[in-house]
């Protein structure tokens, strides 16, 4: 008996140590997902976006430790993967089939359910940035281009010449597509999504976020689909979509074939599985991309939080760029499954 | 005893009788919800809004009964509102602060899930058809702006000079709005939609419709808000917000303050309690549109349709421009509550 109730007393101890070592805050980035083949990246690269993603991190981290709000820290972080010309969105964004870089953002506030979206921006350093402030400012939910640009303008944002948005890279990777896969150019069939698919185009990033205040927050920028036409826009600034947040279920932001994320409505059924089916985060996450996503032939993924401050994060491709740093300080980075 | 069995034969005729009557197509349509007072439409008016609503019914349940696809009657039925002067949608799109239309369309198919939208046109007279021929021929499901109306060019679509968009009436709202409330102008306060509230904003037109082939398809065509700034999108376009069709559930369209239609993700919301919490398709589309959309003090409504061809429409405004032809073949149009 004496034993037993030592093996109680030791247990009871485990428990209120794991506790102690548990934060009420997390955090999740991804910075796209694709079909991605090693050989594609030299180990420099490699360590390049390993670093970055992890900056970003550790970034967001730091202030969540100090009582950010959730929006804050994902409109930081996310600006930090905007500033770096890896990531397909800001500085790093595509190029689109008439050579200019067409930038959409949009962020979600989970305890209020407001949010904020633009999209075809071209001369706006940080569109998540904008995204932030129409949200937390305006009457509005989603504005575009000129005129989105023109509100900036009025509210003081850092404009940028269209110049700075040219990274060399992306600049070939259009040129590649342009000379190499003139049928995908011409034909607008819905199903010839292969060539795209053997490349590596769904480069997007995205955040979500507990806060300690247990508000959840999801933001997702983009440069969109290189040798995008006609000026299409995906699913990432689609509240709902690509992005979206409620305290009641989960954060979410998303990354792939954007067509495909809009028809699913994807951030929204996540949500919707979780409130009226009482699916757990990862099973919703997983039910959506594994399942309802591979049924219609779409490819991508998605990192997810909810309000305990579980993780999930699911991609049906070869690779996605993510991180995190989970709840109880534990920080991890991958590229590959 | 013998009674007993007579009535029972008397039941069963009846019930048979009732089956015969039932076709298995329907259509609802809608001309935008808003705070409508009576005083401010003359009875001649009145004939008039009236007249346009049956008209449109008429065409596309006569389009049913010939056996066309939902997608085919929606679009054509909406085509006929946005041909007409009194909704907001097409020629009668409402003008925006720099006195421009700038319309916005969305259209969904709710057999495979396969949708167009389009955002800001200006010189294309029928915006449903465009984003039908997206939603059929391209790989694309959003097309924005001058990029959506190089696509319309190069796929030989009627252009219409910016004139033939000119509606005096409209016109002279925002000439009032512009005027009268400056302060909703200059405040972007959110919380400030009162001024709005006041006069009738939320025109749009929508269409949902099952077809004899049991499926359903949804279709929504917007002028957006008279004075809106900055190319504001609302929810029209917005797949899962404004506009969604599953054949599994429903097809909806909303007319409504657009932001909180986003926020809400309305279409997809419907859809969800309907397939995740087994909700009948009223008892959906009132719980959004009563509970949730009024618990954010948000204003407007949808109509909806199920694949057995039950017919919803809830809004929590004074009015909603709207009329059907139900599986009965019963028909009716309303405007005030």
């Amino acid at each position: 008996m004496k034993r037993f109730f030592l093996f109680l007393l030791v247990f009871n101890q485990l428990i209120v140590m794991a506790q102690k070592n548990k934060q009420n805050f997390a955090i999740v980035i991804h910075g796209g997902a694709g079909n991605l083949v090693k050989k594609n990246y030299s180990p420099e690269e490699i360590v390049e976006y390993e670093k970055t993603l992890s900056f970003a991190l550790d970034s967001g981290y730091s202030m969540l430790k100090k009582g950010a709000k959730a929006t804050d820290v994902v409109t930081m972080t996310i600006q930090i993967l905007e500033d770096s010309p890896l990531f397909n969105a800001g500085k790093g964004s595509v190029f689109s089939n008439e050579g200019r870089n067409e930038m959409d953002a949009a962020i979600m506030d989970g305890s209020n359910l407001k949010c904020g979206a633009v999209t075809n921006l071209q001369h706006i350093k940080n569109p998540i940035t904008l995204a932030n402030y129409i949200m937390t400012n305006s009457q509005f939910v989603f504005l575009n281009g000129e005129g989105a640009e023109k509100y900036a303008k009025e509210n003081g944002f850092e404009f940028v010449d269209t110049d700075y948005f040219f990274v060399e890279k992306k600049w070939n990777e259009l040129l590649r597509i342009r000379d190499s896969s003139k049928t995908q150019l011409d034909n607008e069939n819905r199903g010839d999504i292969n060539d795209i698919d053997k490349q590596d185009k769904y480069g997007t990033v995205g955040c979500v976020v507990l806060d300690q205040f247990g508000n959840l927050a999801a933001g997702t920028s983009t440069g969109g689909i290189t040798n995008k036409k006609y000026n299409r826009i995906g699913d990432s600034p689609l509240i709902g979509a690509g992005t979206y947040a409620n305290n009641e279920t989960c954060a979410v932001s998303c990354t792939g074939h954007g067509e495909d994320f809009i028809r699913l409505v994807v951030g929204h059924e996540v949500h919707a599985l979780m409130k009226y089916k009482h699916f757990s985060l990862q099973r919703s996450s997983d039910f959506v991309i594994q399942k309802e996503l591979t049924e219609i032939n779409g490819r991508g993924g998605l990192i997810a939080m909810d309000q305990k401050g579980n993780i999930a994060i699911s991609f049906n491709t070869t690779g996605m760029f993510r991180g995190y740093i989970n709840k109880y300080g534990e920080k991890k980075i991958g590229i590959l499954k």
